[in-house]
């Protein structure tokens, strides 16, 4: 299953009418947050002038009377190279963006979403042309920072730590949330310590993120997608490539310095004497190792960033990660390995959307003419099976990121 | 040219008679020290009860009367995969080594040679049943600490900073010495704090080292080995691999958080959209992405466990940077990125012989009834062109690593 072009495989889905929408456009990936009210998502009726007053008479009741849209928040992506995909699904979602107007501005400039990633950069006069919106852009640290505070604040069972194939839900106290490091795995990796609201540094990064696992897995295994590597890596066997401790010590551990027969001493270390071409290896087990590499060493220097800065929490996000069972275990292992077991990775279910939700939140902080996204509150549990019908996204079991989130929206 | 088997082709040169050998057996390489008297070196009619007595009578003039050999150490390594060659090496060279006998053990058992790494584990046996002779095993961690401490104090211009293409010796002063982090670079990496003569902790390490640039390299490219790749990666072009911030923010800095358009925001990141297979790709665009992947990365961990311990000097050695421009460039680059222009890598002329230098001095601490090492002296600089005819090894005029050192040991 083609988890990356899932939402462009929803066009033949009835037409729903979009109000506020927000992008986050990575080197690989399209992410889309977009809110649905209850009394529009049926309808495909309205044109832009009626969603415009309609929000215009909305801003109009600020002070005590606050207006109030009951909806839900949706989750979609696409591949950042098939952007044409997201624009078409965007027109034939009839896009109506929040009818933010600046009476200053042309006619033309009216219409703009906010946007984030350096794609909002790159294809902002893409965007215009299309679709005639202009992109708002944001920046996109302090994207992932106001996305990751709202989830971790807002909604119930957001983190979760995971290891020995054992998900645990933790209990965060939003009073008693900051300092964290934040480990956002895009393409590359952003390391991120949050101090507060809009407090924050980025302190560190890596070049091996998710791009290098799909990029190099690509070249190695020829497989077609992402996902399919992953799965592939479920399979696989990493000895067969990896040198290992025991490789080099005979069978036996190198236990002065607490290195098992089982450590990995090298990652494919063990191409380098076997008689082997790439042919002759198995896809799964080139996958398996290069997943491996890749997660102990984002998980790696986290822990070493955290150690700096002396955060004990950690928490894990980006399109990396996918829900994948055996990345998290690796990086949970990870940094159980390298911090002696004093410091615990966690996930977040809705890992991949942080710079979109940040970007949607940033919706609050300007007042134009147009609606004021005050909070959103999260009504009941997310649940897959609840989820599952809603979204534009994939059915992956072993993924809930893309869990749309039923919340209230409130204007000031 | 094959610099990894260069010692192996040596047998058809005038036999030699090694006195007193040091292996250090890696995953990829096997490293070997021995010392050759002046007045053995033409020599290859002893048998080896002459060497033992010879021995024997040296070492019974222990105390004031210093016996004092002159001779050269000599460097050379062979693949780990070809050890073979090496016992073939080793039996051409008539090798009767220091001529170690335990009066106790029996007379099989006389022989021992100092020994390191994993493979002083491994291959005990084979040694044992080809030559003869047994591996008197060393530590691997205390031997690379005892031999960059022996580099580092005695011999003149061992360390040097490489930056933009310029070498630069830096004098260290022997009382000034400690801390300091090494940095071995072998198939893995091991991070070393190292406070004193066999004072040291093993504090870090990371599983992408040589092994891993060679083994993915190797499945990547077909190149035959490493150097191979290694001078490919000269004439390569990250930028066809890599997917740059500039790539990702359509051209611009992503000046806020200090990443140029030129930073690599994911490794082999651009191979994820291209509709390219990998035999679309220039291997030497390939290795070259590889190479700053895996150096970059190197630098960072270990650039980030010195600040861990406020550590001001890292230094560099192991088979993998092979006096190598573009990867000790790539490596200091890194460490002057990450820490802001605070720290800088330095490097090893004996770089890839550390623990094959400290297995031979540990001969030192062992006064069974042969002779003890006692200190080795430098007599005159080190140069390319006075060491290249004497050695076993390559004559890559990028490297000296290989080059052997004049000196004097004592007896005590």
């Amino acid at each position: 299953m083609d988890h990356l072009a899932d939402a462009s495989n929803q066009n033949s889905q009835p037409q729903t009418q979009i109000s506020h929408l927000a992008l986050d456009i990575g080197g690989s990936l399209i992410k889309l947050v977009y809110f649905c009210r209850y009394s529009d998502s049926c309808r495909d009726d309205y044109d832009d002038d009626e969603l415009r007053s309609q929000n215009d008479s909305l801003c109009s009741k600020r002070g005590n009377s606050r207006p109030v849209l009951e909806g839900r928040l949706h989750f979609a992506k696409f591949e950042t190279s098939k952007i044409n995909d997201c624009l078409e699904f965007l027109r034939s979602m009839k896009l109506r963006i929040g009818g933010f107007h600046e009476s200053t501005a042309p006619l033309s400039d009216k219409i703009f979403i906010k946007a984030t990633g350096g794609g909002a950069y790159k294809f902002a006069d893409l965007f215009k042309e299309k679709l005639g919106v202009s992109l708002d852009k944001e920046d996109e640290m302090e994207c992932l920072v106001t996305g990751s505070n709202f989830l971790l604040k807002a909604v119930h069972q957001e983190a979760f730590t995971y290891l020995d194939s054992q998900k645990e839900f933790v209990q965060i106290d939003p009073n008693d949330l900051y300092p964290y490091l934040l480990v956002n795995i895009g393409s590359g990796v952003s390391m991120i310590k949050v101090d507060g609201d809009g407090k924050f540094e980025r302190v560190s990064g890596t070049s091996l993120g998710g791009g290098t696992f799909w990029g190099l897995g690509r070249l190695l295994t020829k497989c077609k997608n992402f996902d399919e590597l992953l799965e592939l890596s479920h399979q696989g066997n990493n000895r067969v490539v990896d040198m290992l401790v025991g490789d080099i010590y005979g069978g036996t551990d190198y236990a002065k310095f607490g290195l098992s027969s089982t450590t990995i001493a090298s990652s494919f270390g063990k191409a380098i004497s076997d008689n082997k071409e790439l042919d002759d290896y198995q896809p799964e087990d080139v996958s398996r190792s290069l997943l491996r590499m890749i997660s102990n060493n984002i998980g790696q220097i986290s822990y070493l960033n955290a150690l700096r800065f002396g955060l004990k929490r950690i928490f894990f996000a980006g399109f990396f990660i996918r829900g994948h069972a055996y990345t998290m275990d690796t990086i949970s292992v990870a940094v159980n390995f390298w911090s002696k077991g004093e410091a615990k990775a966690m996930f977040l279910r809705h890992e991949g959307f942080l710079g979109a939700l940040g970007a949607f939140m940033s919706y609050e902080k300007q007042c134009l003419d147009g609606l004021i996204v005050h909070k959103m509150q999260q009504k009941f549990p997310i649940s897959v099976s609840s989820a599952g019908d809603k979204i534009y996204c994939s059915q992956n079991s072993n993924s809930d990121e893309n869990a749309s989130i039923e919340c209230t929206v409130y204007g000031t």
